[in-house]
């Protein structure tokens, strides 16, 4: 029996696409050369852009009935990103633009489930499609530029660690990177819950960004008059040690990571070992928390506000970055950037 | 003899070629999640995506010598399509972000001279690359997002033509189409000089987006104390033909369009005949010229002070563009959007 084929990409065309997709983006905002926003006065833009290319970044299976499952998480997944990285420079978003590269063959179906995903995702954090650009591509590609709004006194940046301030995440690690696993070898982790099954899944295909972490640290920080503190910060898309080495490289310092203090999800033990769960804590990536340097004092605060957060070593001098064992069993260990790169081969 | 193999992206990975392209943006914008950039308070964001894909929009040539000769010819036209989306909503620029998807094999130097014309671009216009993302990917892939801003008032739109505006275009169509030939079909144009052929070609390959038009535009309705003046339009990247039917769409109005009006290059007589010239005039694309609906004696003051605009028409009751022959040689002919339009095929 032949399935009836499903409406292409190139059935409809550039016009009846950018029709199917009108009902995702507010009104008024499509149909000019460019979308309109207000900055609040005084406050800085902040720009961000992300491109993301089927079989690198996710896989489309256009072959594959499960091609337009996977669709609604792959847009989640790219406004999580983009949204991660406003709240990385302490920013609140004002909106996405959407640039896509479509194959012909591409199902319709496929383009609006992904916005679906996109636009739930924007949602939850109360912004939007403000507008973008569709053509023409032999590879199915996402391009995403986010845009966000900040005091200038309240910039997150990379460069302004100090030796002795604290290094706090926001939440745990390694969840993600356990999720894909359980994707990619479903018959791993038989000795997990359902429940924790899911719930590492989800991890990867709907990760959280932190927005909810800025008004948070800036309320506490105005409740603390001790410190009027530089926060120093970014996320942790590319992992937990690529966020210490890039904010240590940046500010021209080192670091201590205490293995023990590294928050893990609980469901990893009893899977797999210790030392493969602080690989993938470090290493994994895609977890989306915020990594943030910051004085001392403030950032116990902070923890004790954001439930899952954790001080999780200190800012150094020199250029190193160590990972201790406080129990003594395993060597000090030197993470580099090498392990976390993707490369271009 | 074989000659020495270039530097190929695959090479120098990520990191290789970010600390290479740092040079081209200023100082200061590299190293964040994301950058920082300043709106004058009260002036509403403009933003807007591209996304242009090798083989659809441009042609690298990977196997052949070309290669590094086009680069940066496709970074300005990439840099001059976005700034052209500014302009035609009245704004001024602030910034672009660049998203690249780039294949291992593709040679450094292609990335570095596509970012010389894209900056050369940007420069000219008094703007900058202020962040960008780059990744692998089978298929070379350009997304542009720009940012500009534009006091509330001065916002030009698709949707606000009325009957009785006349229409004015900013300078000539068809240069562009004309200089794609000459690239396509370089034993065509032979009766053409040598300064025609290079200024056709370079229509296509360098285009001005035309920012000069804004300010020149509100100067003259200050100076124009019977215009308080709704300005509509968009700019011609689609082809003349196409931005008159969208603005038409997108106002609920008609227009009438004057054959002997249009403003056509020289160059052109004496090469193709009339009728192809209107052809590529209307429907060739890429003049990245400005087209719009104003009072009729605003657009006659615009048109005094803009060397090359033309005004080719007005705007009607009704829903129809229909092109015109003053001279009554043909019969009037209704213009679609069909002819215009770029398929998923």
């Amino acid at each position: 029996m032949n399935l009836p084929r499903p409406l292409l990409i190139r059935d409809v065309g550039e016009q009846g696409l950018l029709a199917r997709l009108q009902r995702f983006c507010p009104p008024g905002m499509i149909g000019d050369d460019a979308a309109l926003l207000a900055v609040v006065p005084g406050l800085l833009l902040v720009v961000t852009e992300d491109v993301l290319v089927d079989g690198v970044h996710f896989s489309v299976g256009l072959a594959s009935p499960i091609v337009t499952t996977v669709a609604a998480d792959v847009g989640w997944r790219a406004a999580a990103a983009n949204l991660s990285d406003l709240a990385a420079m302490g920013a609140s978003p004002l909106g996405i633009t959407v640039g896509l590269g479509l194959p012909g063959e591409l199902p319709v179906a496929w383009v609006e489930e992904f916005y679906a995903g996109l636009t739930e995702c924007l949602n939850q954090y109360g912004t939007v499609v403000a507008g973008g650009d569709i053509c023409r591509s032999p590879v199915l590609t996402v391009a995403i530029a986010a845009f966000g709004q900040v005091p200038p006194n309240r910039v997150i940046r990379r460069s302004t660690a100090q030796p002795g301030d604290a290094i706090l995440v926001t939440g745990s690690h390694g969840a993600s990177r356990a999720g894909l696993e359980l994707l990619l070898h479903p018959e791993q982790g038989t000795a997990l819950t359902p429940g924790d099954r899911t719930s590492l899944i989800r991890a990867h295909q709907r990760p959280n960004p932190r927005l909810d972490v800025i008004p948070a640290l800036w309320t506490t920080q105005l409740s603390d008059q001790s410190a009027k503190a530089r926060i120093t910060g970014m996320d942790s898309s590319d992992g937990l040690a690529d966020a210490v080495l890039q904010i240590c490289r940046a500010s021209g310092v080192g670091a201590t990571l205490e293995r023990q203090r590294l928050p893990l999800p609980p469901a990893l033990t009893g899977w797999i070992s210790p030392a493969q769960a602080i690989d993938w804590a470090l290493y994994g990536g895609e977890d989306f928390e915020l990594v943030l340097c910051l004085p001392s004092e403030l950032a116990q605060q902070v923890q004790r506000r954001l439930p899952g957060a954790a001080i999780v070593g200190s800012i150094t001098h020199g250029s190193e970055v160590i990972l201790i064992d406080s129990a003594g069993t395993d060597e000090p260990t030197r993470l580099s950037l090498e392990q976390g790169f993707q490369h271009f081969t």
